[in-house]
């Protein structure tokens, strides 16, 4: 960690009754900064905005966050941003009655450096043991109750193997551990509906939006993948990587993965 | 809070790069003590291990944890102890690999006063609208991921109303927020199985032991709750609580209730 505000002083700790370590009750982004300038920060603005709503904690204004983002990662070239936000501190009790003043933690990390650019030669994937419970309540939002995702990575430790593919509990393919999911069928964009469990990433919000036309949000089942004819996955932090294998199920680096990732480069 | 002790160290504060925080990933006790005496301290330490050995964490010798606790609790007549296992700090990653070290906050906290004691004249509850997600990966241990309790508890403000009764999807009654349910039927008490969802709570469990030959664990549905003869709630914080009504359905407090708080007195 480069440098860490809680509540906006410097520091590197928490109190220990603030229920984001209690409960997981709270709320996270990371953001990639460049030049002092967060990437799609208004669309992770707005993912905070909707699971604070959700999950009732107040909200913390814009400017105060992107306030402090900018003092964490003052004087570094690029590097990643993390935001929490909690429902602050209480005694021992689930109810969030009364709780209007949350707690945010901004800390700054290092840019992650790929030996070997996933990105142009694609990665490998498995697909993950653990099944995501269905949960609308917490579906889509970026909450803090992430120990499924902890299992789910703990599975391999291959490190050829660069992401897990989730399923729920019926066999629909969600998201990868720390990735959405889309794959090319017909020259289709076909991405997991996130309404029972997931989280709805920020670049897969981008490219949903940039290529609307021929995307389309839907249930995909397992027997799905090795049928697809390209698969790739995204997230704010990795960009969009190319799929080239998931488990024995081989994949080309085709053209519509290509040009999406064109796309990326010219926003 | 009394008295908090983070690793050891007397402090109110931990690192923002505890993965208690950064996922829920970690698990917590909360113990009665009296007159320095853990109530259930085997059981608890039970549970405890479980679920270490279930998510990968690195137990925390007893004797540690039990020398803090007297600490935390020196001097008072009664509290409750809260002990918080952690999977340790690192950075932003979800993989467990390599974390060896967990963290441990051990806090003691006032000991609840009720007004009026709900043990004697029964409590009303209400059935929660949220349905418990299905996910054998976690059930029965006490993690820190809570947010399903916290949206629960949320749902009323009610302070006639005790406690929500949680479903699953399939609507099978699990527990109580704060809580583990049982039915009298028959004169036998039914309890539901925990093995897809809800925690395995100390007095449940102290509970299925002494009665072991009047006991079952089941599927239990929702539409068994207005056939049954009495129902009670319990936990290691509040010990056994009959229910008197659930939403419109009411309960008499019977005899095998009464039996089993008489049974609990004399512990």
């Amino acid at each position: 960690m480069y440098e860490c505000l809680v509540d906006g002083e410097i520091s590197g700790r928490i109190s220990t009754a603030d229920r984001g370590l209690q409960y997981g009750d709270g709320l996270f982004e990371t953001i990639m900064v460049t030049g002092g300038q967060p990437r799609f920060w208004q669309s992770h603005m707005d993912r905070l905005a909707a699971g604070c709503e959700r999950l009732g904690i107040a909200a913390v204004p814009q400017p105060i966050l992107l306030r402090e983002l900018k003092t964490v990662s003052a004087g570094q070239s690029r590097c990643i941003v993390k935001i929490i936000i909690t429902r602050g501190s209480s005694e021992r009790d689930y109810s969030p009655s009364g709780l209007t003043q949350s707690n945010r933690v901004v800390s700054s990390h290092p840019w992650p450096e790929a030996e070997r650019d996933p990105g142009v030669f694609g990665i490998r994937a498995r697909v993950c043991e653990l099944r995501l419970g269905i949960q609308p309540a917490l579906a889509g939002i970026r909450h803090l109750n992430r120990l499924e995702q902890v299992m789910a990575r703990a599975e391999w430790d291959d490190p050829l193997v660069h992401e897990g593919i989730l399923l729920d509990r019926e066999d629909h393919v969600i998201c990868g551990v720390s990735s959405n999911i889309f794959l090319v069928y017909a020259g289709r964009l076909l991405t997991p509906r996130l309404d029972r469990c997931g989280i709805r990433g920020v670049m897969r919000a981008a490219i949903l939006g940039a290529f609307r036309e021929r995307c389309e949000q839907r249930r995909l089942l397992l027997d799905m993948l090795p049928e697809a004819e390209e698969v790739f996955v995204c997230s704010s932090e990795n960009g969009i990587l190319p799929v080239i294998r998931i488990d024995h199920w081989e994949y080309e680096i085709g053209p519509v993965t290509r040009e999406v990732r064109q796309w990326l480069e010219e926003q």
